[in-house]
């Protein structure tokens, strides 16, 4: 990339994912003479850590996604691409997207995340899916709020318990937070509003493979966080792993859980660019990149964020987190603004940790930071306000600050829609038997349905 | 019904449909010794009114929906259910909804409403959605969002211009609303984002068939709304009838719209409610009713809102609107309530006409109230109070008030998400032959696509 040093003619960088590490690549060489085309197959940069919230009604989808074009209109440099990629020509030095678009690069940044993992059972997506985009968050919305509706009119005592039956897969951070939203969906949103059950007799079990939740947090901080959710009403499985998902239940070796809903947040792989490119993957799908987060033999190919496998000084794996990311979005972007301007290039990535965050539930997160540890009440408060000052823009932060204001004061959840078409393989099996609503007060009472019928 | 009367035994009452009459209907019966099934399809009642703000970007679908059973949470004596009716038996007075379920009444409130009409054409849905749900709001801002990145892209000045031409079908309140609101997020909230295209240059046609637009509204209030649309850019048709639709052209008469997004906003029908019990109706659909609303040789049954075809004391067709819809189903509400304690009955139903309202873009609005005429600011200023006014609930009204505060200052929209899976018979066409991305600087510039080939 000679001819470009100097500046003489712009360096062409095309940057494939719009996640955190492609936004920060992008922001980083805003003012540097490259000419960078942005592609992502959504028209939107979605900000995950929130992305539970929306499967749990507590907020809409438009407070945590933001059109790319909006991000980048003031950034002249930067042309943004809607298309999905299809190739990379590595030789011709061209991507390919959509139908036949073909895009020349000098610079080629590969930040296409990652997506979950069924371990070998893919035939498991359909009832047990996970969280990754708006379209999953709003699905296992509809998922959640329509298993309370059929709760309510089935006549089946057992099918009403199957129903109202709740199981979460994987205890990271999204399998926790997701668990707890839950049952505070269930708790506190839902009572009054039915007549024949009781929605906080709804039973939600975390399920998770390993000896504890969180795994990657400070060990006194997963007995906090599975002490909290034991006493929001959460029923945490560790050391039992899954052995089956089906439309109606989950089964954990010998054990099996009749459920209505089913979602995933155990396993991630990478997403397929290490192979557009033939690159070396680890078992994650991840591109092992150099200490300069270049692919090993495509000089001018970079990896960055949940695609790359890096280990930090200490040979540490580094966590497929927003702050990650960020730093590995903002170094490559770094490298290639001086390259553009025949600067000297800063050196090798450096990663620096700057803690852990999770949420439980309503006044309860837990905090790893250097040296501190935050829970409870004071976690929870660091935990809000450090994620809305990542949102982007003023406008998300008004709005966000608001609906978290209004339903800590209301106990309502403000985005409770069920909506879009019915899921194929979703979780509603037929109601046995011809069911006449019976009337309210016949039936309502302080016994929940799922002790009715023992 | 005699038994009922002096509530020794609370009136069975089902209400189907939870929009404006519905809701009203159920409301004035609070307090009465009935005990009410409220069913509905959806989860959430909806503001019509402002579905085209969501269609456009401007609003969430979280901002004009709430769940049926937050609104009625307190109100003890009403049961909630989500299912879709499925016939009504009115010799065993019952109605079947679902799978299997079976609700007896004593009284049956129909409140099923109107869906679109395509004159027989039904072959024109796929290629010119209408707008009555959720679901057909975030379509059609798919739509709409997906013809400017298409156009972003391709290298065919020809198609490109198609993709940019936006055709809205009827020239009523929802049909101004909506090319106003479009034409709008192409001049205000586009430019600047784009490098390739000159939004601003998308061409937004309105067609109506009638001689004038806003046909219900005093004919100067028409003009006014014409010469608005056409100084914001509208190429306003009216007297112009459609012949044809297809996934890439409007065909009217010999004249022929090649254009990328087309929105059906011209004739409604009503719902299939009153074949569910043989009743008599109008060429639209809509059961002939009595003077008090209650369906002619079926004792008990009663319809309202878009579903009733009744005209006022001086045999004026009462209008399909909200307001209307509104004063029927609390009228009926209120002779259900008198039934069920056993008191007099309120007389004839009579429609009070208030005004007529549409917004036809920032800043301007026509209004027609008893005495008054409002116009340009004034008029949009009292149109957008009334409508804060009549959303539900505290939440809605500041989210709502403040989103419209924030687009009116900067111009954005908040809700520009391109969300769910294309669109069976969407209008994209492929973009014939190899398109290599050029670079920004070289083609981007004043020069509209929409005449760069000529």
């Amino acid at each position: 990339m000679a001819q470009q040093a100097g500046g003489a003619k712009p360096l062409r960088v095309v940057i494939i994912g719009a996640g955190f590490a492609g936004l920060e690549a992008a922001r980083a060489m805003a003012r540097a003479p490259c000419e960078i085309t942005l592609v992502d197959r959504h028209n939107h940069h979605l900000f995950q850590p929130l992305l539970y919230q929306v499967a749990t009604a507590a907020l809409s989808p438009g407070d945590i996604a933001w059109p790319i074009r909006t991000i980048f209109r003031r950034q002249r440099n930067l042309t943004v691409v809607l298309a999905e990629v299809t190739g990379i020509d590595t030789a011709a030095r061209v991507v390919r997207a959509g139908e036949d678009l073909a895009i020349p690069y000098d610079a080629l940044v590969l930040a296409t995340g990652a997506t979950h993992s069924y371990f070998g059972h893919d035939e498991w997506a359909p009832v047990a899916p996970g969280l990754k985009t708006i379209e999953d968050a709003t699905d296992i919305r509809r998922r959640l709020l329509l298993a309370f509706e059929r709760a309510e009119v089935t006549a089946d005592a057992e099918e009403r318990r199957r129903l109202l039956t709740f199981v979460v897969i994987g205890g990271g951070p999204t399998g926790v937070e997701l668990a707890g939203a839950m049952v505070e969906l269930a708790r506190h949103a839902m009572p009054q509003e039915f007549r024949r059950i009781d929605p906080a007799a709804a039973r939600v079990v975390l399920v998770e493979a390993g000896p504890r939740l969180l795994p990657s947090f400070p060990e006194e901080l997963s007995a906090t966080a599975r002490a909290s959710l034991e006493r929001m009403g959460v029923q945490v499985l560790t050391g039992t792993r899954v052995t089956g998902c089906s439309a109606t239940a989950v089964e954990c070796g010998p054990e099996r859980i009749a459920a209505g809903t089913i979602v995933w947040a155990a396993g991630v792989v990478a997403s397929p660019a290490g192979a557009w490119i033939g690159a070396e993957r680890d078992r994650a799908g991840r591109i092992r990149v150099g200490p300069d987060l270049t692919v090993p033999g495509q000089p001018g190919i970079f990896a960055v964020g949940d695609l790359a496998a890096v280990t930090d000084a200490r040979g540490r794996a580094i966590p497929g987190t927003a702050p990650a990311a960020k730093q590995m979005g903002r170094h490559v972007g770094r490298i290639l603004a001086a390259r553009a301007a025949g600067a000297p290039e800063p050196g090798p990535f450096a990663y620096r940790h700057h803690g852990d965050l999770a949420t439980i539930g309503r006044r309860s997160a837990v905090v790893a930071l250097d040296g501190i540890r935050l829970t409870g009440l004071i976690g929870w408060w660091f935990w809000g306000i450090a994620h809305i000052w990542y949102l982007i823009g003023f406008r998300s932060r008004v709005v966000v600050s608001f609906e978290w204001l209004w339903s800590y004061l209301t106990f309502q959840r403000g985005a409770r829609l069920i909506t879009g078409r019915e899921p194929q393989g979703g979780n509603a099996a037929r109601v046995p038997g011809q069911t006449e609503l019976v009337r309210p007060r016949e039936e309502a009472g302080a016994v929940p349905p799922a002790r009715r019928s023992a």
